[in-house]
């Protein structure tokens, strides 16, 4: 193909473009196609767990059955049977609600784009953790906000709209907020008239014990009623179910969800018929056994990632210990840089997992980095965190080592 | 549910929103799902034609020979796959182009928001034909733009950045634009240094004679490449398969799909990656028969449509003749008002249409109405347009009958 001229579309662009970047590390991150790596950096379901007979039965019915419908335009809001089921679910999580409270989006990602969206002018403030969900901000971005640190011990800095949480199992980090942080939050978020976006995705792949209540289960218990809540949930069934349906959802005030289904509907009209219709069957029987399951396969993996980083990594590393979902943050000892630590992984060890940098929107830890442990194997995990150890070990200081030693 | 204080969340949302409002008319519609209701308002494909038989195999062969990645999340461009089908298409259309100028996206309505969130800062104006696409509005009126005409005799006005058309079988207005007025409009982008935002939407749903060729076609030959070219062209299996998929594409330029694909990362990630296979898999075989059965079927019921308007119709009221797609543009007498006429048309004849005031960015003319005549039965064709004749014969004025006479 010839080309006489390629137009300068830098100079078309909205100036929304500045804040949407390019992720540094995709480029690397290509590279995990190659059958050699061992990788910790997806965030991805274990195709294994996936409910594959069920969904393929689900799909045969919904197209047998209302075939017709199945494959037609539907309403923005969502199918009501999906929408139904979620509610209940909400209802029993502690947050009293109906349908008209629910929202289906395209994955919790969509549900955080339409938020920001609602809410976000240019130079607004989200407060985030340190570190937080990069998905998250890569959503925010295209509303030109700033960021600031969420404080829980301090006042909402002005100009704050929105405060980012991952409150379970989080995306980096792990960590699971305990209850007296979570009422702090809602303390702060009433006093700095926040609306808080309590992100989900990992609280059902809690590995057991007692579950801490949902931010919006407590926010309605303090405020009366969802209707004068002032959270917003944000659920997905990728974690679940399977993330190529693209189904997740926000729970919210109907003053809220009735917005972001004028802004879905410009969006992108609806989320797939058939796939809500799969959902809704799939999820109707058999879906706490389901749950199960991956609750228990993935503790498997958490707790060979937790041997094998006990067994591998060097004095002076240290490392989160979930209680649920997917991700363990290790911190490296000072100096380290996350990124350069993967490009020399990469080359060397063949092992690959993400930078903690790209997680912090504001002042970056560089000596940090994800592990996820959903998708490999236990013998993987431990050959992979073996080749990682000694990445790090070939990379320690003399001082670093005098002192772990 | 006991709400003791709501929110006032107006107060909280961005000043985008007061771009972003309910239509007017759609609660009115939400009365069409009642049965004795002869409908024209919807596009809405007739679902007799969905190929249900085959996507249903698709469903099945993708799950059993490939499950697991059909389930998982997969690339935010879209599959190669079915991004590489769609460019033989586009290159067999006049536009020479690969892999790298597609974007999957969720139907062509999720085309056009990413578009406005990469092009549109607030007060940068959109041209657009009077009547447009009323979705396209509820798309762009997010980025918060001005609108003008599109008036390819002068000038395009500071400020113009994009102008957006549906030069095929227009939705509303039914209309194919001539050669000459394509080239006119590629000279005026050229100008006005302008980005053509050409909605493809019906272009498949031609009914014979020879197709005018797409502007993204005539760009190509004028600028010498698909990388030199100003049109980012927009289409979609909603009106071919099933909007259910929710699968559309953009092609243009790879310096904008590479940041729409980070756009379409940051909104919801990835289109449904079953879905994609399925589509990739359908249209792999007997699919220009397909589209054959849908133009003939289609053809019938335009036909059906002219003729129940030539009988039906007072004098004093015109329409458009379409050569494709699924919409008649109906201009009634002076003084008549769309909106009101549906009204009335629902409470007294049980006939629907979409009044023509919401297709208007700018200068509405408000005795004018859209119908679609792609999901009723010939019978409820003529039955519905006898029904509407009369509401518009009963209202006509003497002045009108007097003309009509």
């Amino acid at each position: 193909m010839e080309t006489l001229f390629v137009t300068d579309w830098t100079r078309l662009f909205s100036p929304r473009m500045a804040h949407v970047r390019a992720s540094e590390i995709r480029e690397l991150l290509k590279l995990l196609d190659q059958p050699d790596i061992i990788s910790f950096a997806g965030g991805i379901p274990d195709p294994a767990l996936f409910p594959l007979d069920r969904v393929q039965a689900a799909y045969a019915q919904a197209l047998a059955d209302n075939g017709q419908a199945a494959l037609q335009y539907s309403v923005s809001e969502g199918l009501p049977a999906l929408r139904g089921w979620i509610a209940a679910r909400m209802t029993a999580a502690g947050a009293p609600c109906g349908i008209d409270n629910i929202l289906i989006t395209a994955g919790s990602q969509q549900a955080l784009d339409l938020i920001g969206k609602l809410f976000l002018a240019p130079g607004d403030t989200v407060l985030v953790e340190r570190p937080t969900y990069m998905g998250a901000l890569g959503a925010f971005n295209a509303y030109e906000p700033r960021y600031a640190a969420l404080d829980l011990g301090a006042a909402a800095p002005s100009g704050a709209r929105l405060a980012y949480v991952v409150p379970d199992f989080a995306n980096p980090s792990g960590r699971t907020w305990p209850r007296r942080e979570r009422e702090a939050l809602l303390e702060r978020a009433e006093d700095g008239d926040l609306v808080i976006v309590e992100d989900g995705a990992y609280r059902e792949l809690g590995f057991g014990g007692a579950a801490e209540p949902a931010l919006i289960a407590l926010d309605v218990a303090r405020s009366g009623g969802i209707e004068a809540a002032r959270t917003l949930y944000c659920g997905t069934f990728s974690k679940t179910l399977s993330p190529a349906l693209r189904l997740g959802w926000v729970c919210g005030p109907r003053a809220v969800i009735d917005r972001l289904v004028l802004l879905k509907q410009g969006g992108d009209l609806h989320a797939s018929t058939i796939n809500q219709m799969v959902a809704a069957q799939v999820v109707s029987e058999g879906y706490e056994a389901h749950l199960e399951q991956l609750r228990s396969a993935y503790r498997a993996k958490s707790e060979a990632m937790q041997a094998a980083l006990a067994r591998h990594m060097p004095l002076g590393v240290s490392w989160s210990r979930p209680q649920g979902g997917m991700f363990v943050w290790v911190s490296l000892p000072e100096g380290f840089d996350g990124a350069q630590l993967l490009e020399a992984c990469l080359a060397e060890e063949r092992v690959a997992f993400v930078p903690g940098a790209p997680f912090y929107a504001v002042e970056p830890d560089r000596a940090s980095l994800r592990l996820s442990y959903s998708l490999p194997s236990a013998e993987d995990i431990d050959e992979g965190i073996r080749r990682l150890g000694r990445a790090i070990a070939a990379r320690m200081g003399g001082a670093v080592m005098a002192k772990a030693g």
